[in-house]
């Protein structure tokens, strides 16, 4: 069975990599690709190493009312732009948003793939975590359920690869002068993406997440992402490694190692890596998360968002080996 | 049917990418893995993305004499590493040697699996070409092929990423801090890859290669490799794109392309992309071939060399998009 | 004897590099700053390391009928938009033009400071090259004043770092995660620097330039240029070392190296590096240039420039290292 | 009056930096220099921007007791060779340690230049501060002097640029193509670095400093360091802020920044930047310090501390922008 795909916000980073993942993808097919700016070129133009079977494609200007026969639509567009059109894509198609307006909305399932995936399967409006939340939660969930860390006492101290600001560009600030050999924080305290932790902390830990600080730096590398988290506790590093061991036994992408993991390891991929250190005397725990910002923390987190409400295994399409080096 | 296969050289880059086509592969199986540093460890702990299948590998000490079942073996030493050793490798086990031991060698096949595919198919013993030949030869082939430049006139000015320095690691010059923005032109006159492409030359044009230069430099990136090359001659642009959608028609993994490539347009992937500019009142052809120096300048086309001495598709398992951004 | 000295265009790169130059400048005080987008702001905010004794500069909006009592102008435009403006600075103010406005224009003298410093000295209109030529006139200077090579059979393959293409920014071709990892060949048979490099070979050998290619590169790094250059001759290497040695006896930009340069040695400083390669069998000589683009191709040349105009040792505020690595 | 300066150690990034700021010191003369590999060859041939009127100089065998006249010696050696060899040189050589084998030794001064120059003036013994504990220690300084925040509860998460790891080179985890496109935390909760800073915060602080927390990572660039800092206390943002400017008063080479400093607007000098953000509400004070790893966290400092036990102004040969982009 082939299920028909669509991808809007075809030209951006996560668009792109979304259209890397349907295009090695066993059972899906692309079948349109909408965009603003590149409405009217010929996919093949703006990705010089398409599939010669999906050389006839042309961009779309992106029109929900318009939309061929669809059966999933990823939807990667800035945030701001997709509610209202996303609502009025037909109830048929399947949509998992990858941008970031429907992550607390009515109506919306929110897509931790690896730590929710019953809560998913079954539904046909995904919300994809943020690439911050990804990284950070899935490293801190087993901790929290297992009540080994204070929901209420978190740092996240995280660190991303530049292509997380998106392809904008406009921004001379992201260009490739200065943006390289240079590490920016940003966002101090209040950056977008809190709440969205802070409202999985407290679902994972019963908890008030109430003290949570958040600070993202921008680092000079295109892809990776890792979260260093500092919290609360009298746990071993032993007792969260086997904790974390045990919540993810079965789960493909969940890779929980004794040495602290690079984000290299998960460039182009959809795994994650997490491991831990704790100091019982100090009564500190430190969490680290790596994802691709772009794989699971993007499109490889939506793929495998729609194979779980597509009803195929969640591995489809995405079991490729990370790229080295 | 299921295809064993062994990799040599497990811990380079070269044999590192290998690992991950042959992971991806369709029929392949991977049973052996084998390198010299590396022995005695986990598989999975030098390749934290391993799949799960995969995990029980051990990586074994380079023995030729003391080989599993195999059908097949890649091998990727150091240049100097392979000849003796591969030597004594059973006959029954095919083998693609991406070293560079065997590329002028007695029974050995040159591996330009998009130019002479037809030499590779039924062969048992295969040398992949150099990564620079891989990129110029593929770019010069159908210019020579027409005759549309003279074969003993040309000079190549190429440009590879630091993982074409190999893995060595011991030599400083090759430390992050020293490779990074910086850009190195070295062989001057002088480097090895220059026989393997005057031989080429010569193959393909039916003339002599005596006056080729050849100035490889070093980039600070990690994969990609460009050849730019001049050329003499009174062809157009128009004639040499169309010289060469001919040379290449049919062939999965060259894009002939209008506009200049790019490296990345090819980073991950076995494509090639080759362009040209020319000026008849010049009598100067420019001639563009881009490839992954550890994709269709190492272990994709040696993949691709495998599938053909296989009798799989050429493109088995080497289907996957470049990774963009 | 304090100069009072102006920059225009202080929010572009070059403009930028001036501002360091002219800021560590023994005799010269920067008295005046303009920009286009950042007027009104003031100049410490774009520069957090500015030296304090000029944090109550504010950025002008450019006005050449405008001016403070100035001694001497630098101007950073972009190429056409200088022109015109700079017609209106009071002929008092010694103008060196590091834009591409003027380096054909009557009334303007070209500035290359290392092999015409007799010409320029005594000036008061200075247009200082083109980073791309600084490189490869200053490495073919020698051999064309020699007739080592043929003027008329000459291919420059030029690699610039990215600030290179300016700080534009607005073109997300050069956003950092599309041009990070990535060799971009562009402008084949075409680009602007040409008629500019034709004109020098010419003035420099007496003969026709006719022949001229030219090919730029955009490297994955912030700053450096080396232009790799192919010429037909029988010299012998050591004789081409020996012509620029004597060329450039008593210039202190120039080293003239056995060994083959990397940009990273100009990194920061106005240094020039040159070495040559040739093999009279194959008729072939192959001279390197390398520059730091910012530096002796734009404002370290343009400060050596306003030395000479200004009657001070060419070498005031110019003598800091390269910065390494 | 002229300082007669050698440097022991000249091959790695910090003796190569403390060259750079010795040879634009108007004050000293560099008269030896020594190192291990490089014994022997010309320091122009490792060094081929060198100044033209320190040609003539030999890198010598480092050998205590074989010095020649000098004033002052700065010594860059890997951690462990220092201390027995130092021991040796004789008392009327002023020393400045680059390396870390005096942080806590008696009979040095602990080199917190902008912190304690009075402690520093006068000594001739010098242990200069860690690369991490000068950016940390410099954005801690005024909270721990005023209370602000709790010395027994600080999380310091840093990122450094690789030159910090040394030109050690052999190993190939620092290589380029391992290096770049990934962030590497390492030594959690056990760095090196962490005695140091719980030494000086103690001292800073009157309180114990028995919570800390310290994470190095290795960011894919050359140069920079960032120490992100997280307290507990219930200052303002406008208090830390204010408690900065007045604590680093007169300071030269300490900037206090409302918004969040990058690290590359230090690259090349001696400044430190430092900023700051809070929350009274969830009891967080953020402080941020960014250092040149090789400047204000290596040989600037060296450089300031010299010119402190000299007599000299401590800006002396410091005063230089720093290099953008």
């Amino acid at each position: 069975m082939r299920i028909r795909v669509g991808i809007v916000g075809i030209s951006g980073f996560g668009g792109g990599e979304a259209l890397r993942l349907v295009a090695g993808h066993p059972s899906f097919e692309l079948v349109y690709a909408a965009g603003e700016g590149s409405a009217g070129s010929r996919l093949a133009d703006r990705f010089p190493g398409l599939p010669a079977r999906l050389a006839g494609l042309v961009i779309e200007k992106w029109d929900p009312e318009a939309l061929p026969q669809l059966d999933l639509l990823f939807a990667s567009l800035p945030t701001g732009a997709s509610a209202e059109a996303l609502a009025r894509v037909p109830r048929a198609v399947k949509i998992v948003d990858i941008g970031g307006d429907h992550r607390a909305a009515e109506g919306w399932t929110y897509g931790l793939a690896d730590i929710w995936p019953e809560r998913i399967a079954g539904q046909s409006r995904i919300a994809n975590p943020g690439c911050f939340p990804a990284a950070a939660l899935t490293a801190l969930a087993p901790l929290l359920a297992d009540g080994l860390i204070e929901p209420g006492n978190i740092v996240i101290d995280a660190k991303t690869g530049i292509s997380g600001a998106g392809r904008g560009g406009a921004d001379s600030r992201f260009g490739y002068a200065e943006s390289n050999e240079t590490l920016v924080p940003y966002g101090l305290l209040q950056h977008v993406h809190m709440p969205e932790m802070a409202r999985a902390i407290e679902r994972l830990s019963g908890g008030s997440a109430a003290g949570l600080v958040f600070t993202p730096h921008l680092v000079p590398m295109t892809r990776g992402l890792l979260a260093t988290i500092y919290g609360r506790g009298r746990a071993t590093t032993a007792q969260c490694l086997e904790a974390a061991r045990r919540f993810y036994a079965g789960r493909a992408f969940i890779r929980v190692t004794d040495r602290p993991p690079q984000t290299k390891w998960a460039t182009g991929s959809n795994l994650a890596f997490v491991s831990y250190a704790a100091d019982p005397a100090r009564e500190v725990v430190i969490a680290l998360g790596v994802v691709d910002n772009l794989g699971k923390g993007a499109a490889g987190q939506a793929v495998q968002n729609a194979n779980l409400i597509c009803g195929l295994p969640d591995t489809a399409g995405l079991e490729g080996m990370p790229v080295w080096p």
